[in-house]
């Protein structure tokens, strides 16, 4: 945390040392807000002409010029006055001035250059030594597209040499392995300007989400879950109950049917529940477990959306549990124990865990609360792992777990999620009849592991960079022949392969071996089946694998049985 | 044909016959229209009181009263001016004889009964002796829910008193069968106020829609269809292309997204054309073959709505064949095999196939629509099988092929079709490089076989009477118990048939076994394990089918080959 802290003094340094030549190469700029940021820093500016990325090595030579000068940084407070005098040509900062309460404001100056600034720099601009300008980008003042259009000039600085070139490689992984780019690459998905944010999936991505769907739904049949299917669209008069009209409208998308407003429908949840209500409960069904791999519309800005990870339709792995709250701790460790096996299955080896308890303003009486915070708690510990306390973090309606995972870059992504929720039950009136004959109120459990299966796939494309394991890859195993002589033993075995249920291609091209390998790596094919005459004349297949590693002469059967494996 | 046509006329006598006796028992009754239909007839009146169903017995007996008088039944023409006096009294006929072109219309008369009518009638009442009153429903003055709400009264009648009884004895028995009652009663599905026209499906429905996916998926697999997945909601740009908005536009539900109107997807065609033109294509490609299990919205007017055959949302088994006319062929070919197979799994015996050709107005060439025509064609006769040509009822777009079949109560429903389409191609300005580099069109194929998935899944219920076989069943064993001292070797069956992915239940209760089989018999079971302390003992099962057969004492391992071959 000190560390982070220490870092934005530096980034925010950078900024103004950015800003510093801007202004010293391009003096007629207005410079308006130049914050640190997670990974950076960035200043927005409105520039008499557009800058270009050819134009970036040039500004970063002046600000290490101005960084080898080691200017003293100097900051102290001045009065508005003095401030509206020293930005009298700048509107923007004229406005910011306006915007600051009290009679003063913060003034940094370096050199020849002032900025406006509420404090914390660097001692001198020689302290700001490993930066990098990473990119430009479009803004709007105040982030508002009806004001003006600015310029972002994005940076990153560092402490160390060694933490630039660190963040540098891992930016070019970053690119390379952008699910975007592979997504393109591999033709899996594309966005189409007749439908922006909502992603076309072509087979091979449709294939991945496939097999997704089938391991959700195998373990949902392991574990006793039922599927269910609700509609995409659903009266207003259903959201106003469940709250989403009120508290989600903004991010909702309506049609009319019958002259009545009707909503595409952004959650899950209340078709699920008009299931639950359909009829009278015992106590005999719970827990009820219903689970949808339900397609989900919630507006997002356009300037927000980023690939799969973050669009405008998904599916997610959605389950509501309807049960007891002595239930509560059984079932939740039921949901871990799905989540594990799947992160598992998914090669996510750095899960952390974390629960959100009762907040300041919540319903639902405290021994309700208790019982099933302390069932969380009870589930968690049994796991014998570490999980962070969130205390006042959980929703008002109920405690959570959270699930974050950490991919092979070392980013760290939330997809799971495990909520308790006295509200809807209430909300909805549900009940069932206790062992006793009372009617009494279920609590829900909402379950998504997956989360969204689109950002998921996204996920799992950057974490395998591009790599598919067996299992998830779209085309499993690619049969090729050395010569055209072997053609028809290898649509014998592609014939095989595929009627037991594997994605399999045969490469019919008449092009060398090399080039056909070369194809398959490219598509980034797990196994492939290379067939010679001596395959040919055993009655066998070689394996060769994505890593060049080869198994040669296994009997078909063998293979079958290696599939099996990997795709159980 | 002349059947048909004979009927319609005693139907017309009897719709007339029905009139007359409700003006004798309300005489302030205000007739309206009154034609025979495909199943009878009905009568629209506006009534002083609105009748129940309890008065269709007296208004049935008056009936049969002006029957045995044989009151001649007379046509001639009289003058409008002669109608208007006669009618007077009544609004709705006055209306109509202002709507009857030319300056007479026609009047029937029997006894002091007087009604317009074009003409076409038995010769006396006598004549109407098989008939039978079936309801009464609600309706508008020319179907207008703006204008006067009537009341309906159906009936029907024929010819001979062993027709009525068969269709006494069809209309129970699809009463009995009806797919609404069967969904309700075995908690396939429901439909709710909060979403009128949409189903939701229950975790039992939803198992057989995953079943009928999975089928699909199995012979896409086999003959090389990719299956994509394209967006729900696109802009109101791409339908306006495709021809939807101006001929589609009243059935369509739109949204609006970043402040532009998009619609609600009703079909999968222009996002699936959007794939094939993400990028060029080669010959090499050809056929191209995208399904989608594509959901889509289209409005019905509510008046329409009937269950699961016509709902405001379904899924298609779409797909897209992408090829060169010289392909039409072999892929028409390939797709009725599909059909085919699908529809003997389906246990439909009777299937008719019919061609609609070229219409007066058409576009494409004729050499394109003879190549293609002559494709069907020949597909058709290589089957042996006679089809129906429809000379000109072709789309503009290209010919099509009807899939029609009969169901076990000999009911015909239409479901699959094979639409060749010249004209989207043209319009999205598709093509491929040809093998001598040319850029050439290809021809779009329409293929959907079950239709709707949501409608096949009703007609189905019907068909099966709601006793759906193995391979479809949701639950497809039930296991039982004879005594509570097999329940430790119960749960072991019971876990081995499910791990084997078989969709199977245990009855875990303590009933008398009678009772347990009376269950699963209710809940139509196709396979009961039964297992009594013999099973125990010998490590076997017995299986009870539901018709009632049994199999004592078979290996587990038996039991599973058994399914695995139904289920193939």
């Amino acid at each position: 945390m000190e560390q982070q802290k220490k870092l934005e003094v530096l980034r925010h340094s950078a900024a103004h040392l950015l800003a510093h030549a801007v202004l010293e190469l391009f003096p007629d700029t207005l410079l308006t807000i130049g914050p640190a940021t997670e990974e950076g820093f960035f200043y927005d500016a409105l520039l008499s002409r557009s800058l270009k990325e050819e134009d970036l090595p040039t500004i970063e030579k002046r600000m290490q010029e101005l960084s080898l000068k080691n200017f003293p940084i100097e900051h102290r407070q001045i009065s508005k006055q003095e401030a509206r005098e020293i930005f009298k040509d700048n509107p923007f900062k004229l406005e910011l001035i306006e915007g600051i309460p009290g009679e003063t404001v913060g003034l940094s100056s370096q050199d020849g250059f002032r900025d406006l600034c509420r404090g914390g720099h660097e001692a001198s601009t020689g302290d700001i030594k490993y930066f990098k300008l990473l990119g430009l980008s479009g803004s709007y003042w105040r982030a508002n597209r009806e004001n003006q259009p600015l310029q972002r000039i994005h940076g990153t600085a560092f402490f160390t040499s060694q933490d630039l070139v660190d963040f540098e490689t891992r930016r070019e992984e970053a690119q390379l392995y952008d699910h975007r780019r592979l997504g393109r690459q591999l033709e899996y998905f594309s966005f189409e300007e007749e439908a922006v944010g909502f992603p076309f999936f072509f087979p091979k991505g449709k294939a991945v989400l496939n097999v997704l769907v089938s391991y959700m739904r195998k373990l949902y049949a392991e574990y006793d879950y039922q599927e269910v299917e609700t509609p995409m669209i659903l009266s207003d008069e259903l959201w106003k109950r469940s709250g989403h009209y009120a508290h989600y409208k903004d991010n909702m998308y309506f049609t009319t049917v019958d002259e009545q407003s009707y909503a595409i429908k952004p959650m899950n949840c209340p078709g699920s529940i008009l299931i639950y209500k359909h009829r009278p409960r015992s106590y005999r069904e719970l827990p009820l477990k219903l689970a949808e791999f339900g397609h989900v519309h919630r507006h997002e800005l356009s300037g927000v959306l980023h690939g799969l990870l973050r669009v405008r339709a998904f599916t997610q792995d959605d389950a509501h549990i309807y049960c007891t709250v002595d239930q509560v701790e059984e079932e939740v460790r039921t949901i871990l124990n799905i989540a594990f096996r799947m992160l598992h299955k998914c090669e996510f080896a750095s899960v952390d865990l974390a629960l959100a308890t009762k907040p300041a303003k919540s319903m639902g009486s405290d021994e309700l609360w208790d019982k099933a915070t302390n069932s969380l708690k009870a589930v968690l510990e049994g796991y014998g792992k570490p999980y962070v306390l969130k205390e006042g973090e959980g929703a008002f309606y109920g405690p959570k777990i959270e699930i974050k995972i950490k991919d092979a870059m070392n980013r760290e992504w939330q997809c799971g999620t495990v909520q308790i929720d006295f509200f809807q039950s209430d909300n909805f009136d549900l009940h069932y009849i206790s062992t006793s004959g009372t009617r009494e109120r279920p609590v829900i459990i909402h379950q998504a592991l997956y989360g969204s299966l689109e950002r998921f796939f996204a996920i799992l494309l950057e974490h395998f960079k591009g790599n598919l394991p067996f299992w998830l890859a779209p085309v499993q195993i690619m049969v090729l022949t050395i010569t055209d002589a072997q053609k028809q033993y290898a649509q014998e075995v592609y014939s095989a392969l595929k009627k037991h249920g594997l994605r399999v291609n045969l490469d019919r091209s008449s092009d060398q071996i090399s080039s056909k390998i070369k194809a398959a790596q490219l598509e980034k094919v797990p196994w492939m089946i290379v067939i010679g005459q001596k395959e040919v004349d055993a009655g066998t297949v070689s394996v060769r694998y994505a890593d060049g590693k080869q198994m040669l002469g296994v009997a078909l059967e063998k293979v079958l049985s290696m599939a099996d494996e990997l795709n159980r």
